[in-house]
């Protein structure tokens, strides 16, 4: 399978205007090699070039991994002295005949780390974006991709309701996270979560990236959930809203527009159609409501191996949807100092329309 | 504090031939502000300049995170289309004052996206490596960053304790790997580990940078694992190994001689000597005892809020430690495809001598 995935590379690489690819440890490098490698400050970077061998410069202590590659890679290891480091590089630019040639890097990935050791490698070459060709690779999903990201989706929705039971008021963000996480793994998540669950009440849930802080859960707060599981390297993300004790009619009426724009934004997919329309779709119901400069952020992003990844439901956006793109549907309303609510599932795009990949009821609950 | 440290690197800056530091989000954002940010796909750079309150750029999204930070900042703030995320950084670079000055990079932290978007503010700005004002901000830990260093160890200690009776044979390295990562978070763990636990057993020992996989523990195993826990930010990271069952003489013997030569690592640090010390010491022991071809890595790495930074105990680094300076002592010995040993321990200098914050018992443990 992952030989499959190198020689798409390779035949998207031959028909681009690039030489070669370099990654670093990250979603592609694992989609392309099934070999996990940890983001540390010694830099990993692997070399794709078409017409060979891919080629691995790594640090002596890894190379075992080498052996766990599904195909012949030519590995340059270095030892524990910085100074060496970059004569590995330069046996690995000579091996391909890289130097002065076109090598597409991963911006969103690729550290000045790694990038300055590749470089002084092959310092004649041009390092352009090869975001567009790397992107595509990982773009559609096929059915055992979109197998495991429902096997992500249920270990998730299984994990909150076993931690819905343990919510109480005056726990705080902080206790509840660690709760949720540890639910997360008894459900079968991978040890490695896609992301730290987001748990926000209150005038937190304001602020929709906020960590979990100790602050304690109060009557009358909206409780923002977002969190995911991963399963064999493929992710969820989701997020519920929930009300502590009593809320008030605000609170339980900007629930209800949400939930609305949810389901308009998840009915707005199919082949064919514009990632803008997903995002037109929730925020015209949001707008309608009046609350529409409450919505600050896009309607969604794709999702897979991260969290997030292409395509983006932006309003801006043209890129037409296609069978086995996933992506999320997460509309929110966001009253600054008092209150948030999002609620997100997780989409994938079939022949004649899209599947939710989560069922978990979007009703306001109560809890506490 | 905050201002405390952002006064520091302030100082630093003024007799360096750096005009400006720019930051990522990563450890040292955090150690500057105390305010978290996700590493994504929409960027969020700090601007330090002497002189000026420091300037952010980050997704309007993010804005109530202003309102956090500990002294005043001046924000730039972008919405959700990208092809409008420079003219943010060009706000930023002006504001300052940039173009065409020497802004430091961090390269282990920066990654090519988030440098993308400062160039094209400041396209006349030299960037060059800002490593050495950076790392001498964090690399001696004052006692309040040792006391929470401490509680990250008793955090990790606790939960390794309480995952050890339920280790059993049959039992795989990823269910043992979720245990400990749920005994982690009861113990009072930050939400975020600072690294996924490596548990690897048998044959996988033989690899120190294992990830968890589905292999079963046998008896005869030895048992590798290296955890950590988080504590307000700081971390742990400790590694002890186990005999599964019973184990041949070799393996208690390889396992007594790791002993060894943790020992004299941790006995060999004291203000005034060269980290190089502390990685001879333990590679005499191992070295003596005929092993020293599989004593692959050197002896330790700096931690703090990472679990690898300066300094880094090699053989090579005549860097002398100082009070506040804190590492890991993690000799091993790497049988490939039989098995691994290593002992890991977190150290801090002070002002005559080191203390180990770890104390779990290191002998070799049957378990299972």
């Amino acid at each position: 399978m992952t030989l499959a995935r190198l020689n798409n590379l390779t035949a998207s690489l031959r028909t681009s205007n690039l030489d070669a690819v370099i990654l670093n440890p990250g979603p592609t490098l694992t989609y392309l090699t099934g070999v996990d490698f940890h983001l540390m400050e010694r830099p990993v970077v692997l070399f794709v070039a078409p017409g060979h061998d891919p080629v691995l410069v790594l640090p002596e202590l890894e190379m075992l991994k080498v052996d766990m590659f599904p195909y012949k890679v030519q590995a340059f290891a270095y030892g524990e002295t910085p100074s060496e480091w970059d004569a590995a590089f330069r046996k690995a630019a000579q091996a391909l005949g890289l130097d002065g040639k076109r090598i597409g890097v991963e911006p969103r990935q690729l550290r000045l780390l790694d990038f300055g050791h590749v470089k002084a490698g092959a310092p004649e070459a041009e390092y352009p974006d090869a975001s567009a060709v790397l992107t595509g690779l990982r773009l559609k999903k096929d059915k055992a991709e979109v197998d495991k990201m429902y096997r992500a989706v249920r270990i998730a929705q299984d994990a909150l309701e076993a931690t819905i039971p343990l919510i109480k008021i005056g726990m705080t963000e902080r206790e509840l996270s660690s709760e949720l996480v540890i639910q997360l793994l008894r459900k079968g998540s991978d040890p490695e979560l896609p992301f730290s669950p987001i748990v926000s009440g209150g005038p937190n849930g304001a602020n929709p990236h906020a960590s979990p802080s100790d602050r304690k859960l109060q009557a009358g707060d909206l409780l923002v959930v977002d969190w995911g599981a991963g399963y064999e390297h493929y992710i969820s993300d989701l997020t519920r809203t929930f009300a502590v004790g009593e809320v008030d009619d605000e609170c339980r009426k900007i629930h209800k527009i949400v939930q609305e724009a949810n389901a308009a934004g998840r009915a707005a997919g199919r082949p064919g159609v514009p990632c803008a329309n997903v995002d037109i779709a929730t925020r015209d119901v949001i707008e309608k409501s009046g609350y529409g400069k409450y919505f600050t952020h896009r309607t969604g992003h794709g999702i897979g191996m991260e969290g997030h990844e292409d395509p983006y439901m932006r309003g801006d956006n043209m890129q037409l949807l296609e069978p086995g793109m996933a992506y999320t549907v997460e509309p929110g309303i966001y009253l600054p100092n008092r209150n948030g609510v999002r609620i997100e599932d997780n989409m994938v795009i079939t022949e004649n329309g899209a599947d939710c990949l989560s069922d978990m009821p979007r009703e306001i609950r109560v809890v506490g």
